[in-house]
Order: structure tokens, then C-alpha cells, then sequence
């Protein structure tokens, strides 16, 4: 069973300090912002076509997210993710939505098609249509998926060779030759909007850090629910769970001694 | 005194499980979507013009927010309202700021004109300034406003052959028929941005279990006062209202048994 | 020692009730928001260059803010800054990130240069940028600064006849003649994103009280510094700061008997 020591990561992250620059959905981007200072990167929310080359140039991850996509947002994606991959910046995606309208399934394809994307990130219904397997995405939920999940990563990773995370109950990340199952969590992250998101943002700061990334989107998956497993205990509600939430990403950054998780690997 | 019996709604839109879709403002974006989701339906924003219809297509309601209108949001306004109108989806439209600039007036009589807005809402500055009446508007409150609220409302909703919504220290809903008056609510509700426009995304949760359409808005209006109420009760101050709020809204949702409103009747 | 009487603006803003404008940028705007709320001005966000002209008609300050600008946005804000300029509505701008990027450094000159700006707020790096002196600035944080932070605010003020204010650890406020020193605030609000673009609305809140904005400046600040040391005392975290810093904001402005701050000058 593999061991991964996101302490080794954070202390890295803590050092780095990096800038995680994200072109991403205005829903959640609030929050997004929030989260990579409490994992202690620095964020910049960036989109003008004009100044996204030059801001990624700065930064340690890219973080993109079709929450609210349009084409001229794509297209600043696109400008930015192409710097990225020139300067060996990694690039995250969050295909938010992909399978429920052809414009979310076309221009995500489009990113992965015009740049390299070095992990992709949906739910499994998402995932499943940008593998061409069937599945029902209704708005930005995933309602039901065809096949197997972890197969459906290995195959989607091993043809764009690069890391696909697929978030769940269980999340499970393949770099297209292993496939880590991550459990951990607790029911009431799927009770407020934006916990898809922000797991996004932590795999870009996780990233900052470098070196194997299945291990450093795993790492992130893995701290995100457990952070979400002690802000259980103390939220009474949706309502005030995010603060709390936070709070203990807050702890896990600051106090990194010790966290290490087993992971479950299949075939 | 006609009782409205909220629990029935409340079990259909848990058995439904709806999507919301919204075309909405930058400011209180993320509120709408959250309150969708505590009400036990499922948000999705969406505005780029190439998207909106066949996303409206997967949708229970429609909701449209003028908040922070540019022409180009307004465009994809229509064409959301349009495809709905040809689906049966109800419409619902908050009418921000309607009465403080002409770009907010005129667009929100173009949509009124070139689609069918089934709950028109508002503050009663915005109907009155719709409905021709003399009011004052300043950013996106009511100052003064000529006439009597109950009988601009159902005027102006004989008018439209809709529904229209006036929300303020208590709500008034009109079919153009009946008038409804409904009371509840606390000050604290007042105190933090972005109430209204919650309330209007809590008629589009409601507007999803179908029916007569008077009475769902007149059972979310009830039930957001509720909420309120109760919130405030633990809320320290405006700055921890909200997640109070929506605490309270979840339990009214979990726990429907028994919420049911009387409402005054007005001529 | 000047002394500052906040208590008198303070009471001056509740009986005003002013309209603030912001054209800002998408991350923190609900926070600019509910913050001018809570100071008990009325928050107004529009940037649609059709409306922005007549809505600053209305207001009775203007906060510009570049967080996620687009040179249409510019747009819009050059025509709001000039209609407020002609209406002698001050305007408050916050250089989010000048000195990051070509667009964000020369957008913000362009600001400086086609308009008056009657207040400019930034940190070290964005304010020594705009002076010419020499800074390292990585997405939206001042990393290092040559200079005398009193000396270039001085210089700027002198040169651009208007007041800047630098926040960071103290702050720095001058009028190109005095240097005003504010400390005060806690660590925790450099621990969440958005406590710099909501101080800058704060700094609008208190200038729709009128009269010399320099120390219109340096008491928002000095009130925003007080709120922050008292919510540290509730708050058990970043996740929850935020919403213990708006009840102080409530309280303060509620009840602004005896507030006044000392604050140092400096050649």
C-alpha cells in the first residue's frame, strides 16, 4: 500500500510560497482564493487576455476552471496554459460541467487537445465524457456514469499522458499506469457549493511543490478530506462548515508533522 | 385566511431535485448557488450566450438577476427566457435596481416585452417603476415610492399576466387577482447584502415543484422569513447571519413536517 | 500627535446613508459590498459603461479596483472616474497588482493620468511602482521595496495633488505635505484574502463624509485596523475572521461614541 507523505509536500509548499494563478469560474472564486492562502501559497485571479502570459510567468501552478466559461475566457485559458507549458508551469484543469452542454464538452476537449494539461479533475460523470464514455451530467452534477471508474482514469490518463483525478465519495487519481483510491471526506463537503473547486485549487498548490504529480494531486485529495473530517466535528451545518473548514486547512498547513496517508492502489 | 401548505412544495423539490439555472450578478453569485443547494435542489450558473439554452433545457426553473447587467448578459438573458418559455420553465426575474439607471429600466422591460416572465420580483421602488408609477431608486435600494404597494403589484401582474413579488418589510404577491400579504422575517435580514436576491433564487427552488405559481412564491417568500426568524436567533451580528441563515434553511428543508403559512388576503 | 476624530465622520456617514459605486474586481466584490453595508453606506456595483455615468450621478463616492481588471472594465471606470470628477465625487482607487503585470502597471497610470484620483491605495510594491521607484511585485503581494515607504507616498501625493495611502504592517497615509502613521489591526487580516480591497471601500465610505480626505483616509484605516484587533479576539481562525471582523465593523459604526485615534506624524 503507498504511503504518501504530504508533510515532505507542505513543508515545501510553506517554503515555496508560490503564486497559484487560477482563471476560473465566478461563483466560487472567493472561496478558490481563500483556500490557496490557507495552504499558504499566494493567489492571483487573472483572465485578461492581455496580462495572463505574464502573470503565469510568475506563478508555480496554473489553475483553470470552466465553472463559468465563455469562449473569450477560453481563450485567455489557452494563452495562459500554452505559457505555462513553454516554462514548465504545471497546469490543473477543472472540467466543471463538460457533458452537460456541447460548449463545456467541446472547449474542454479544446484544452486538452491545444495544450498540455498535467492533471485533469472532474466528477465521474465529467471524466467519462471527455473519455467518450457514457454518462448523464445534468448542469455541473454527475448523475449516472457508465463502466468503472478507476478503468475509465487509467485509459483517460494513459492516452493524454498525464494525471486524471476524479472526485467522489472516494476520489480515485491515475497517471494512465497506477490508480490510487483516496477515501476520506465527510458528507457535508457535498452540502455546499465550491468544495469541487476548491479541491482543485489545493491539487494546483500541492503542485507548486513538484516532483511525482499523481503523488502531489493525491496528497492534496487526501489532506482536503481529512481537513474536511475534523471541520465535521465542529460545523453545526452547511452554513458555517466552510469557515470551519478552512480553519482546519489552516492547522493541517501550519502543523504538517505526521501527515501521511495509505493509500489503496488497484490495478 | 388562506393557508399555504409549504411542506407539500418542500417534499416535491426534494423529490425532484431541480436544477436552478441562473443567469445572474458578480456580487451575491455565490449565495444564490449556495441557497439552491440548501434548499435540495441543484444550482448551475451559466451565461455564455452559446450555452444558456440547451442548459435551460436541463433545467426546473430559470432564474434571472439584473444586478450587475451589461447589454451583452441581458442578450443571453433573452435567449434563456425564450428557450424556457418554449419548455414550460418557469421564469422568475429580479428586477435589481430597476428605477436607477435607464439601462436598468429599459432592459428589464425588454425582457418583460420580448419574453414571458412567469414571477416578476422586486423591491418597491423597482415594481413601482415598472408598473409606471413615481418612486425613487438609489443603487439598488427603494427610497420613496408613490401609491400603494398591494395595488401596484396587482396591476401590474394583471398587466404581465404573471406573477409579481414585492419584497419588503413584509412581501405582497399578486396574480393580478389575489393579493397576498406575507409577513415574518427579522431585521437582521436587512442588515447583510444579498437577501434579495436569495429570496429570488428561493422562488426558483420553489417555482420547480410546480403548480399554481402565486402560491410557491408566496411559500418561498414565507419560508425565507422563517428562516430568518430563526436565525437571527443565534446569529451574533450581520457578520455571522448568513451561515445561520442558511443553517436554518437546510433544517426547513429536511424537516418540512408542518410548515405551512397563513396568509392576510387583500382585496 | 494628530488626532483623528473618527466618532464625527462616523456619525456623519449614518446620517448620509451615501451610495458607494465600486467598479471592482470579481474575488472579493460581495466582501466590498456587505463591508460598505456595514459601515452603513449603501453598496452599489454596476460596471457597464452604458450605466456608469448616471448611476456615480447617485453616489457619494467612487472605489475603483484593477483585482481582475480588462481594458473594457477600464473603460468603464475612466467614464465613471470622469463623470465623478466633473460631479466632485471623490474617487478612491486601489492598485491591485500594478507592478505584477504590463496591463495592471499601465491600466493604472492611464487611471492617474485621464482622471483625477482623489484617493490612490496600494501596498508597498504596487505604490513604489506607480512612483517609479524600484519593487518586486508577484501577482497581488509586495514581496520587497527599496525606498522609504513615507517618502515615496509623499512624493506620489505631491506629484498627483491628492492623497495615497500605502497599507501593510502600519500605514502610511500622505497628502504630498503630512505623512500620517496608522498602526493597529492584527495579523489574521493578512491571514484572508480580500481584507486590502475591502479596506479600500472602507477608505470610500468614510470619504462620502466630506472634508479633508487625508484624514478621512487615515481614520478608515485606523477604524478598519480596530475591527481587525477586536475580531481577532472571537475568531478561532481565517475561517471564521472575516464574519467576527463585520460585527466589529457593525459595532463601530453603531456605536461611534469616543472614537478617536492618536496617530504619528512624520516630516
Amino acid at each position: 500500500m503507498p504511503r504518501l507523505n504530504a508533510e515532505a509536500t507542505l513543508r515545501t509548499m510553506a517554503e515555496k510560497k508560490a503564486l497559484v494563478h487560477h482563471i476560473t469560474n465566478w461563483v466560487t472564486i472567493n472561496d478558490c482564493a481563500q483556500i490557496v492562502r490557507h495552504w499558504g501559497c499566494l493567489p492571483v485571479m487573472a483572465h485578461a487576455v492581455d496580462e495572463v502570459a505574464e502573470m503565469v510567468g510568475l506563478a508555480g501552478a496554473l489553475v483553470l476552471n470552466i465553472g463559468t466559461l465563455t469562449p473569450e475566457l477560453v481563450e485567455a485559458m489557452l494563452v495562459a496554459a500554452k505559457e505555462a507549458n513553454d516554462r514548465g508551469v504545471p497546469v490543473v484543469v477543472d472540467a466543471v460541467g463538460a457533458g452537460a452542454t456541447r460548449l463545456r464538452t467541446n472547449e474542454c476537449r479544446r484544452l486538452l487537445e491545444e495544450a498540455k494539461v498535467d492533471i485533469l479533475k472532474g466528477n465521474a460523470g465529467e471524466i467519462a465524457t471527455l473519455a467518450g464514455v457514457e454518462a448523464e451530467v445534468r448542469g455541473v452534477e454527475s448523475i449516472s456514469v457508465g463502466g468503472d471508474v478507476g478503468g475509465t482514469a487509467k485509459a483517460l490518463a494513459a492516452t493524454l499522458g498525464n494525471v486524471v483525478a476524479v472526485t467522489g465519495e472516494s476520489d480515485v487519481v491515475s497517471d494512465g499506469k497506477r490508480v490510487f483510491k483516496i477515501k476520506g471526506g465527510h458528507a457535508l463537503m457535498g452540502r455546499v457549493v465550491g468544495t469541487g473547486c476548491i479541491s482543485t485549487s489545493t491539487v494546483g498548490c500541492f503542485a507548486t511543490a513538484g516532483g511525482d504529480l499523481m503523488e502531489r494531486a493525491s496528497e492534496a485529495l487526501a489532506c482536503f478530506g481529512l481537513a474536511g473530517e475534523r471541520a465535521a466535528k465542529s460545523a453545526s451545518g452547511p452554513g458555517d462548515f466552510m469557515g470551519a473548514f478552512f480553519n482546519e486547512i489552516v492547522r493541517i498547513s501550519e502543523r504538517p508533522t505526521g501527515v501521511k496517508f495509505d493509500v489503496e492502489e488497484s490495478a
